[in-house]
């Protein structure tokens, strides 16, 4: 089989194939002038190698299954996936390793596969990333539960002295309703800090990835634990879809008040082709063209609008708040090639970067991405 | 062929065959409390991406072949085999590149097939590493003559005063006696420091890798070279093995008494299910399953035990002495799957981390280790 | 299709191909004693890991390419070539990602197919090194037309403050001429330094790679740009080749005078055996010896002659002089194997790395690869 690489497939349930990624964006922000945090004025025009990730993956005999993806973009290494998987019967699945916790749709949805170049901003700021846990799924035509238990990410889990660990879940429910599927689920995240690591924190890029500045910021808490309830909902139907999430984190301060910061996003997208918007999994999958470029046709086409807000100020901490209503053109010339035209309005209040001493002004980004995979 | 991953063949002697490895750890160590140096009382659980491997080998026209093996699990890549090789006849062969000195049994067998999650302290303790070197060697039915010159590891060797370099050689016997085979060799290493290098540093980890902790450590000793003694026996007959090793590394210190220091393993081990013990060229390989979990079994399962010492204390240096006695349970589902369950108990004395300013103390370690490899 | 490795091929234009290579470096430097700048007494053998990279390349429908080469010999990892590419009919084609600006002929001939083991002191000095960029490329049979707009290398490009970018293009003709093929052209790239990077600094290494000693260097020097022109010719005839290179760059340094250094090198081979250099695309290519030894030959066997001088001292800058008069020796038992054996004499002038205070001295230099490629 072909999967944008080959898949070579041996006898008794072996196969094999290399998996790969390059992202480039570029980004030109027009933010107001004299912003402090060391940032030029108005931010400007910023390149990055989004990501390079090379890697591979596998099935074995007896049900047995692996991932192994490798992010090369930067100076140091990092590892995605890394995971060893086994298929305990047709709907059940168990995971070991290095794996995203089920925090929702967006954070499920593989980065290749999403509406905007960058998830909202709530996604980075609540701290979606990877970490080395044991987990497990069931998924059926219409329900799909997830849930693990996770030690650290392993960047830092090499420190002897951090021991946090956190458990996850989350439970989705995918019926067929009025000609599309409704989509309704929620998820929790439990954490407990402990050894050394004893401090969280809360921050977000204003809408896409180039620039390292965050206007909002909650900086360092004294911290034993974190706890988030997420809430997402959204109907899928052929060209169109429409999905929202709300995220709810509270974090544990000893001896201090316990803030709880809120961020969500909705988001509503349109195949301007006759394409299908692909779901599967409770979460966004490959739109594959039906008329790419290699047979004579455009590929797909589709255009999404979002709004998402953040919110780091609780408590008596005053890490800010952030909107951003954004618009996506998303070109795909065939299934494993996408170009991304992202355009999005962002301001601020009370930011921890001010403009001349203001916490309150707006932003104005837009950003491309070039994209392959296999 | 299908080796885990696709062994891709060519005409005229070409081939290739993409390689990786996961092995992801938890260990819970139950120490006293109030150990120094930073540990948590009693260590307790830690988790570890213990190796992420990714890479490739492949043979070319005219009896050359390479292998590339990349460590991608920590946040810095590090190179493990990489190698251009050359077999010159059926039983001569020359290898060029990062390679691993050629010290003994259990250091020339792979880790992925080593009968406990990790091997004997003194392998680490006497800096069992990759260098990058020039070697040979002969092997046939009864013989292995193993030997080469190395410089240095590639984590050091782009420093430009670093100049040590090194000879390693060994010889092993393995003729057929009483139904099995006679492990019978030895080897020897002389490294002389050289430029700005001129500290050597033995120490070791408690029984498994999670923790960075080393109870026992010489520290930084003023050295000129090293010069490393060591025996090694053993029998392998289908289900059952035994094997020890024993190594003598004397440091030399200019202007100072040079200490010797010693450590080993006595390791013993049997099939529980009707599979073989596999032994090949001067160190063991991989256990096939007779019926493996794609087969209906239960795969093959081996139960381990090995009593190791390493004593740190010589001519004036007190790096303690620890000793560890150990039960290893591994099951394998199929060849290239595998699960261990770790005991040990380990005792040190005059260790450098001490257990409220006491250096004799135990410690108990329940380890686990799940590994795949292509 | 096999091409060091296998190149497989899916239907509708899809392929993929692995790619990988290993470089061994040996040197023995015998320079002054004396020297200053911490090398050792005439710098004596350095041994090195000069590459070890693996990754992908492949193609998808659509006349879509990519290829992927990540650099794993370091403590950190870093991408060469990391590029999305589409082929816009038979002669042009558009590069976007990681990758050389179009610097010459020996910057845009792969590091596997150089006559000698390094590129000359010019091409390290002036900074050829890879740039994220977009980049077109018309080719046919006599005209070679490449340029491109870049920003900034990965290794730098994360720095939000680092906001330089710069524009190279070149120009080649090939013509037949005299029984060979002519090679005329010449190059320009203009670079405008930004954000926090207001430096640039003008260095080189003597002749080959394992030490990381400059005996020239500019130092930083306060920096808003560069201009660089180069030209280069060369006449390929079978057996036979002559290439010369010459660049000039200018370095504008507000409020103060701008020095221009140059920097080239003439260069000659010869195959001794019944082979043929490989011209292709307006650079050398991969040379495949008509009897390799597999096919009981000894495979192609090249001698090659370098003259190269770089002065850094101009305006003000007293950067220093150096040439080398070097002579390269190349076995290539098969197309994917190399053998180098490089002599080099080099003198230099006003170096910065002075010999028992004195900056006029020359040394010798001994050097070998091992280098294997798929």
């Amino acid at each position: 089989a072909w999967k944008g690489a080959p898949q070579i497939e041996g006898e008794g349930g072996w196969s094999f194939k290399p998996r790969g990624r390059i992202q480039i964006d570029a980004a030109s922000y027009n933010g107001p002038s004299g912003l402090s945090g060391g940032g030029n004025d108005h931010l400007g025009t910023i390149t990055e190698m989004r990501r390079a990730w090379i890697g591979a993956q596998g099935t074995m005999a007896g049900n047995v299954g692996y991932r192994l993806d490798v992010s090369v973009g930067g100076s140091s290494v990092s590892l995605a996936d890394a995971i060893i998987t086994y298929k305990a019967g047709r709907k059940v699945k168990i995971m070991l390793g290095n794996q995203r916790p089920f925090t929702g749709f967006e954070d499920m949805t593989a980065n290749l596969y999403s509406a905007f170049m960058e998830r909202s901003s709530v996604s980075e700021a609540f701290v979606f990333e990877r970490r080395l846990g044991l987990a497990a799924q069931y998924s059926d035509k219409i329900l799909t539960v997830q849930g693990g238990v996770f030690s650290d990410t392993l960047s830092t889990i090499s420190d002897d002295a951090a021991r946090s660990w956190s458990m996850d879940a989350r439970v989705v429910a995918s019926p067929r309703v009025a000609g599309g599927i409704l989509h309704i689920g929620g998820s929790a995240h439990y954490r407990e800090q402990g050894g050394s690591v004893v401090t969280s924190r809360y921050r977000a890029r204003p809408f896409v990835h180039p620039t390292n500045l965050r206007l909002i910021d909650t900086g360092s808490l004294a911290s034993d634990g974190e706890t988030q309830l997420m809430l997402e909902a959204g109907w899928i139907s052929d060209r169109f879809y429409a999905v929202a999430e709300s995220r709810w984190m509270k974090v544990s301060r000893p001896g201090m008040s316990n803030p709880t910061f809120n961020g969500g996003y909705v988001e509503s997208g349109y195949m301007l082709t006759d394409d299908k918007i692909a779901y599967s999994n409770a979460a966004f999958g490959r739109i594959k063209p039906r008329k790419g470029i290699d047979k004579g046709g455009i590929g797909a086409i589709q255009l999404n609008t979002r709004y998402e807000w953040l919110d780091l100020a609780d408590a008596g901490v005053m890490g800010g708040h952030q909107q951003t209503a954004g618009l996506s053109l998303v070109w795909m010339p065939t299934s494993h090639l996408r170009f991304y035209a992202n355009y999005g309005h962002t301001w601020v209040d009370d930011a921890v970067v001010t403009a001349n001493g203001d916490g309150s002004y707006s932003l104005d980004t837009m950003a491309m991405r070039a994209q392959i995979d296999f």
